[in-house]
């Protein structure tokens, strides 16, 4: 318990700091020793405030949020100038009409909005670190995108960043159908990917709702979870390789196809989850499983969190090496479905839902380990009714039920989202929890994730923007987290959204590390700026 | 082909800088600018040259052997006050007895010998940021040392460094028998974790030979692999944290126990695999698998390579998710080990021997599993001999016949240890052009290793050291492996001996970031010095 008063301490101070520079953040900015006409930005000067420019709050707080952006950085304005030379490096791919940008500019959510006047669409590695080495050299800000599927404005520039897209780096480039690896550009979609995959008998190791839209670049960036996590593991440990532009236009090239290799640090890491703020990803290789012989899918419904997590243990005990995924939504979410979606409950109402997958190499022996596994849980009144699926059509549409709950979402009013990594007897305590803090406040709090990740999506809706509503959720909702040791971003990323509430699940000290290799590898820190690190980072 | 040819010509630029450091690195040393009595040595005076010190070469080479150790660094030597500092914060534990710290000061495979004149045997991670922060004032060189079973000189000191022994750090902190996550200090023996996990009915996710006496910090550092990394993957997807004692001595805590933690940077997967040379790892949490409730072990022969690589494709398939390990040995390894440790062949001679293990939850699909394929591979000839064990103690002894091949090998005379990452269907063909090449010079030439993760173990002995069959092996060895785009180190880290190899496997702009990120980390180049980076780094 001293461990966590301490942590809890160490947060504390650390917040106080921030809340310090958020005040007097307009005075600061004006007041820097900073030449703000340099081109080159010293790392030291990124702790510029916050206020200015809101983003989901609004002008009626006493405060801004933490979430809101800072000033802008005194990069370099686009030029004519720069504009030749983006068209002279990317013939007809370097885009400035407004029409054409907008979608770029705003994130999926329609939460963040950025101002770029200019969308580059590279093809190849050499033309983008030829684009990051002129932006360097301009102190122009880069803002990498994949396919804009990022929750926490990661992925849109905050003001006039440069855009520079992986959408036209979308070639599969070796696939070695003995060892099951996969080497392709960055801008390749994930499904398109499976697909690949799949005639050649082999599966990606992640898979997520955002899967028809998403680059595998942006997915390496975030350390992309999803729904196979439980099963395969993090990124992490599946990604063997990666090419990576450095902010200074140099590549590196770390680009291995092999499962083992110590011949130094494994600088790919690095990159892993650096949300395109260390470097531009612009080829992956991942090892990918075998394509499973036999999948099911069962979908459960149980009368409390408490029996839900028993069948967890029991399901894993029972189907062990063939579980390949524990998800489940609340009968909110259930109720979002119906309403918003018109997806049919496929079982009765209940007040938790799971669901299972399994796959494995023997249809036979996985059924059996199913039906037993089921007659166990039915049995001990585990669970109280339940569906199987086996056929692809079936199992599609019972992974809807889990997969499309964002959709439904964004269709009931403005969401509040938080992305909660916790021990997993405690997950569910935090919707009660909230729920209870809240009382009439909000319209709607919801939770579903992964049970297997000990990962919680709470989602909180109101009609509109709601700074009250706001207000009584956060910190409240980091608190709590941290006084669980949980994280509070298991697989979204800090974003801009985020960044400043770093601390509650970080020491300090590992900040400041942070932002040592920031400095390091990106001087004047045009990649992605704004993004992951807080600003009152030294 | 051009980016083998590309990545070639990189490879000889760099190694020609090597060989010109290497013929003039004594004088480059004595005309340094670098003030040798300077407490503080910048990071850029790191390439003084290779010779004065020879390890496992021969007086009678022309050339040193890039293996062989440079010239000490301008590091303080240990004064009486120092070891005074040391029995206060230590009492008891700071060992001169140069009869206590021979053990300390030689690897295990009596290859490289240090000279130093102390081990520190801390308990707690406060006594070991002490240790470490007074060394980083005092400009001492210290040696992280964890159960010294390395296998590339990275565990021992190189001349007069500091022994920071992680024995006496051996608690288990905690362990959550829900979720499967283990904490405990760096200095716990693995194969005492895994007694401690299998109680409860978990396994560590690596095993290796060296269980007996290799420490998980010591794991950790060097990123072991081992034999269970074909089911669980690599220790970075399966370490969740780390606690790590800087160069400055402040403690760095990552010590997460989440499955999933997207807050910034993940600062922890820089100290994977970098053998103590940018921190010393304290504590561990790492995300254990269920006891399987089934394992088998089958011990099967094969006539040719080929044969062997079709039965691990034929298993893979039929096999599928509880296959857990598949392993190898040819004809020379079963020699040794008949003669050197009186083990029995279990099975008629053979070229070819294979280990697979299965481990699944339910012992009568596995054994239908393993009967299945064992007739296939019968019947189509893939096999001409096997036998499988179920029970604990033949389970053992089939292990024995891969796990002691490293051991048997030590009673053979010398031994050239080469650990290559190579396409899995290549692994093979470098043993036989081993042969080819050396004819009569070498005494065996032997392969063994992780056919599922491509990962070979070349072994070549010799009567005695032999700096002309050294001289034969080096660089055909590694030129054979760069030429397959394969890892000169799979596994076994690069420490002294390796080091200024590594360009064969890795681009020169990536060891220029990996030299970036050691002075960040540790600007006076303290910890571990002479391992894992080579000497011409500026």
């Amino acid at each position: 318990m001293a461990g966590i008063f301490l942590r809890t301490l160490k947060l504390r101070t650390a917040l106080s700091n921030l809340s310090l520079h958020s005040t007097f953040s307009g005075a600061a900015a004006r007041l820097s020793p900073v030449d703000l006409s340099s081109p080159f930005l010293p790392a030291s000067s990124w702790h510029f405030g916050f206020c200015c420019r809101t983003l989901h709050t609004g002008a009626d707080r006493p405060e801004p949020s933490l979430a809101a952006a800072p000033d802008r950085l005194p990069f370099s304005r686009i030029t004519l100038e720069d504009l030749a030379f983006f068209r002279k490096i990317l013939p007809g791919r370097a885009i400035t009409d407004p029409d054409l940008l907008e979608s770029s500019n705003v994130d999926w959510l329609k939460s963040v909005r950025g101002s770029s006047e200019v969308l580059l669409r590279p093809q190849t590695t050499e033309e983008v670190s030829q684009i990051v080495k002129y932006c360097n050299s301009r102190n122009l800000a880069v803002t990498p995108q994949g396919g804009n599927t990022g929750l926490v404005g990661g992925s849109v520039p905050v003001y006039d960043e440069v855009i520079l897209s992986t959408a036209l780096m979308n070639n599969i480039l070796t696939f070695d159908s003995v060892s099951g690896i996969l080497t392709c550009q960055a801008g390749c979609v994930l499904e398109n990917l499976s697909f690949y995959l799949e005639e050649r008998d082999y599966i990606m190791p992640l898979d997520l709702g955002a899967k028809g839209s998403c680059h595998i670049g942006g997915n390496v960036a975030t350390n992309a979870g999803g729904l196979r996590l439980l099963r395969y593991g993090s990124l992490h440990g599946t990604v063997l390789g990666l090419e990576v532009v450095l902010a200074d236009g140099r590549v590196l090239d770390c680009l291995a196809t092999l499962r083992k290799d110590n011949t130094g640090y494994d600088l790919k890491q690095l990159f892993i989850g650096s949300e395109g703020t260390l470097g531009v990803i612009t080829a992956v290789s991942v090892l990918c499983p075998r394509k499973p012989k036999s999948v099911n899918v069962v979908f459960l419904g149980c009368e409390t969190f408490e029996q839900l997590l028993k069948t967890f243990q029991l399901c894993r005990g029972m189907l062990g090496e063939i579980l390949s995924a524990y998800e489940f939504l609340d009968s909110e979410c259930m109720q979002l479905l119906n309403m918003h979606l018109k997806l049919p409950n496929p079982i009765s109402d209940c007040p938790f839902y799971v669901v299972i997958e399994t796959s494995g190499s023997d249809p036979t022996h996985d059924g059996e380990k199913l039906h037993n596994f089921l007659a166990e849980a039915m049995t001990s009144s585990l669970v109280t009714d339940g569906t199987v699926a086996t056929e692809d059509s079936k199992i599609k549409s019972l992974w809807a039920m889990r997969e499309r709950v964002t959709e439904a979402l964004t269709h009931d009013g403005f969401n509040y989202k938080y992305d909660i990594s916790l021990p997993v007897e405690r997950i569910y305590q935090l919707v009660t929890d909230m729920r209870e803090h809240l009382g009439g406040r909000a319209k709607r709090v919801v939770g579903y994730g992964h049970v297997g990740d000990g990962n919680l999506h709470l989602n909180i809706t109101s009609p509109a923007k709601d700074p009250a509503l706001l207000a009584a959720i956060e910190p409240f909702v980091y608190e709590w987290t941290a006084s669980c040791q949980g994280s509070i971003s298991a697989e979204h990323g800090l974003g801009l959204k985020k960044r400043n509430y770093i601390y509650y699940s970080k020491a300090s000290q590992a900040v400041a590390l942070m932002g040592d290799i920031k400095a390091m590898l990106d001087p004047k820190g045009i990649l992605n700026p704004y993004k992951t690190l807080p600003d009152n980072l030294k």
